[in-house]
């Protein structure tokens, strides 16, 4: 590559985390964010959510929205506030068999206020523990049904004796809102990709810690970043009702989203796993799986399917978003999933490292990826004279040439650098340096996006 | 399945034959049918056809449909009615060496009168064996060119002696009327199933017989089901000449045909076959092999060839229905087929059961198949409150609520239920249960099917 | 086949050298062609092209184009004309140490005029050889940029001492023509199937003489052979400069140019390679892999790339054309290539034969290529009534009939008769008599091409 070449081609949006070491020392800083996170208290509504936007805040701006319960959200409405301050029961000698101070599982999420005695017959039925799992403690929640429960080992379920327990569960359940935040990195076009992380899980480390540190380092990174051709649009919201919510205050928005990533479940020692749209033949999928397939050969790609996290919503007929989900092992695959042993044990830095390359790598060839048209397309141009070819005929052009043969001869406006990676078997980068040298002297001119072409009036 | 949701589903078509004992069991009748049948000498026109027909109205209610001799049907015309009261050769000593009392395949079909004394070699072209079977009759045919044969074992060919042979066929070629037969099933819709069998065959009992107790043993269950989606049509008429006569008689109804499939050659020991429609890629098609798949891991599906039985016509280019083909070994492809060893020692009665398995199952099915539309397509509906959902979540939803969020996720108007159990994995009936309990709460609305708007004016 | 189908069929195009044999009797002609073509030094233009056109002229009639230098041909523009007396390097003792005499491959082409002593350091930068292969001369040319040089082995350039060096090139650049040759067999209709080789290199033997030799003994025997259904233009012209100068002559023109092939490099040892056009899929792309999978087990096919001869333009962007190339070993895949090394000991008789027949086997298979319409297309015809079926019944038909059975059914404008052959597995010329067979009795009708019909107003 000449130095009018290399002057042409710059450093790329995400450059500074382009490589494995520098993502194993962004890592650093994200993991004390997860130890902060930890031992809050968080479901879907409440004071949770607001104490992790607000620790999120420390790292990237985050723009803030509450949405009061009773907003009707397309089917849903948005439910009441659900806050609390204890909750325990006691035996009859007073000892605490179960307090939701030593760990936030404890507590069946949106449990309405007890106050009560009752024989252990009584308080069985709202009692939860995972038998072939004697020492964890399960994850349960009940958003949608008043009840209320508790969550423990079986091994100490079963030692329970007969006799009367005090249960006393100092909740509210009141009108208040559903809080969301996001983090807006503007690019040159309005069309953004979205990143979408839920933010409702109580102390379990896999899901949904490290979705959260992994977004908010991509979020500081794309700050950082040369101005990029989208719009990044990070959102931290609870599970679920969050995202339906966001939809439902977002709804003509949408039509903005060029494409984007869920993330989640990014630290456990599992292969990295793509998972694909629902259209699954979207452009996000295929930059996906090109970008898995170079960082880890054991990484998978696998088809969508309508259970999951929030592409169940994003990706909804209705919406049909070309959103991809990116995880470690996914929900329900692994033994841990929702139980108190999802911590730390659980997760790794390295993999952490590795799932923060593959999203930033997914983003940086994604952001790079355009449709060129040639503007001399009949017959190759004379690249000789405008110093892009060796003078002396003959012998064999290097690889820099056959990038520029390729994406002159390809450039018709219907294929992408990716469609030529993946043709020409010539790394993208360097065609997306041709690209650009070509760009240069006029020879070729980037082709507006198909979806914003869609957008204009 | 809750009890409303079981309730929303109710028995379905065919229901009384869904699994391979049912059907052993309904094969014990249409045993005896084809016992009635084997000595009937049948052609293509005639009083054997009408005595067949007869013997299926015993089971199944028919409109007998009589086309006149001339008609012009396309390209062709309806023959000369062909009947015959007796045929034989006498050798000089008196002895019959061949007489169509012993076997129907003695004469060939058609032939024309002869009264006449002559020698062996001037019988001789007259003749037809087959010298690698030596004991077996063969089953010739001269349906368009005036001539007469007889067709003897080769063994019996071989013994006689030169010298003046007396040859007597009593046959009549006269105006008439060509023969065929339909029992309609009716449904909600006046769409049609075509199922096309041919009726033709003299004793041969795999081809034709087993073809027959098929679709009559078909009809019959049908006509005693709960009312299907679709009309079913059951064409019993002669090969070839017969089709081409119905569809000349139907032009314009064919348009009502959503698909069908022509059923034969049933019973043999060879493995279940199903032949593609010309176009390859049809509802059909699919199911067909989707069916056979579950059913037996040695069926097999071939693609579409124009030579075979009444698929020929209805596949031709100027018609091109959606309609297939399922057999056992297909004709030609067995070393019996077309000659007296296709008798009842060819033919096994659970072989014949499986093959109704088989039928009945793609009807059944095919039936059941629609395009559904989800009726709030934008993000999840809450399931839950329509008692479709667990309470308690955090754990891992069952087959059926997993049933649930496919059929919504994916009822856009472009994927039927079939292309939903192919993507999702989940069995095709407990996808339709799913759809049901859907339509139930209002949440999901059945699609007219593609054909029928194209119908409507 | 009956004799009336045999007389409607007839003998086709290029049938005279449709076996191996054949074309080995050609070869040898061609051969006298290559050793008359070798010594000559060719360039891009100048007496040498011209030299190598009248040689060419001997065997096939030739329009020969002389286009101005200066003429703006797309992004570029024809260059002056070279044309060299003599070149060479003396010693301080008057030794010759390069001589253009010796080898044609001495000179870099387009070398600009020098008369001049110099220092070996002087003299060293304008050197070229191969250390690798220090026998061997290598090609090289600065046809853009005025420059000069000498080829040769690199253990006569390692002999070379210090001293100085006279060096001798007297050459021309001046304002003349570039010249090209064609060579039109009518055909009866004027859509064309282009063939173009490339003839500006000197004493290369495998790259370009026999791609010479092979266009020209398939011209000289399209001459010979019947009115075929396309029209033939062989275009005999200077690499690269000669493919653009061509299409801005002909800019209108090439919408004629139903598809074509790219030939050269076709006698080494090497495969059969047939490198696809641009587009991959087009009608001489399915036609030459069907062709070659039938010749030769260990032949190729190779996806386009925008490298190579002169499909780089003819493919370019702006002209697309569904043109293909067929070599042995591509370019620069061999050790060879581009050297002195590519001599008459690279190359085989017999394989530049199985070259022949591959080249003519596609040109006769795409000329008979067509797309027909079953003008009885509602059921099938009665062929018998017509002497094209069996008269008896019941018995297997032959392939002949499968073929016509085929045709009718395949028949409906969609499909062609390569398509046909593919889903029938029977032979391309059996399908072809079939398609003659039935249009002799007014069965079916030759469909006009989608590429004349776009070109009409």
């Amino acid at each position: 590559m000449t130095a009018r070449v290399a002057e042409a081609v710059g450093p790329g949006f995400l450059a500074a985390i382009d490589s494995l070491d520098a993502c194993k020392k962004r890592v650093q800083r994200a993991w004390s964010q997860m130890e902060d996170l930890f031992p809050i208290c968080r479901s879907i509504t409440g004071d949770g959510v607001r104490q992790t936007l607000a620790r999120i805040s420390a790292d990237v701006p985050l723009e803030i929205t509450e949405v009061p319960s009773g907003t009707p959200v397309f089917d849903w409405e948005v439910p009441r506030e659900w806050n609390v301050r204890e909750a325990w029961i006691e035996d009859e000698r007073g000892r605490r068999i179960v307090d939701l101070r030593d760990h936030t599982l404890h507590l069946m999420s949106y449990s309405v206020p007890v106050d009560a005695v009752m024989t252990l017959d009584e308080l069985k039925p709202h009692l939860h523990s995972i038998p072939e799992r004697p020492d964890w403690i399960p994850y349960r929640t009940s958003y949608y049904r008043d009840g209320w429960g508790f969550c423990l080992p079986h091994r100490a379920l079963e030692a329970m004796r007969p006799g009367n327990y005090k249960v006393r569960i100092d909740s509210r359940l009141e009108p208040g809102t559903l809080t969301y935040g996001e983090c807006v990195v503007a690019g040159t076009t309005a069309e953004e990709v979205l990143l979408f992380t839920h933010i409702c899980h109580p102390s379990l480390c896999n899901d949904n810690l490290t979705g959260i540190a992994l977004a908010t380092t991509l979020a500081a990174e794309a700050l950082r970043s040369i101005r990029p051709h989208f719009t990044y649009r990070f959102v931290f919201a609870p599970g679920t009702i969050g995202s339906i919510t966001w939809l439902a205050q977002n709804e003509k928005n949408v039509q903005r989203v060029h494409h984007g990533l869920v993330l989640g479940l990014a630290g456990d020692r599992g292969p990295l796993t793509y998972k694909r749209s629902r259209r699954g033949d979207t452009e996000i999928d295929r930059i996906a799986a090109y970008v898995l397939g170079s960082i880890d050969t054991s990484a998978r790609v696998v088809d969508f399917s309508p259970y999951g996290y929030d592409e169940r919503q994003l990706c909804s007929p209705g919406f049909d978003l070309a959103v991809g989900r990116l995880t470690r092992t996914p929900n329900n695959e692994y033994a841990e999933y929702h139980t108190s042993a999802d911590d730390f044990s659980l997760v790794d830095r390295d993999a952490l490292a590795q799932s923060l390359l593959a999203s930033a790598s997914i983003l940086r060839l994604a952001d790079r990826n355009a449709r060129y048209l040639n503007l001399n397309p009949k017959c190759e141009p004379r690249l000789g004279k405008r110093g892009l070819y060796r003078p002396t005929g003959g012998n064999h052009p290097g690889e820099f040439e056959h990038a520029l043969l390729w994406i002159l001869n390809q450039s018709d406006g219907g294929h992408s650098l990716l469609d030529i990676a993946e043709k020409s078997k010539l790394p993208f980068e360097l065609l997306a340096a041709a690209a650009d040298a070509l760009v240069s002297v006029d020879l070729l001119r980037r082709q507006q996006s198909e979806r914003l072409e869609e957008m204009s009036p």
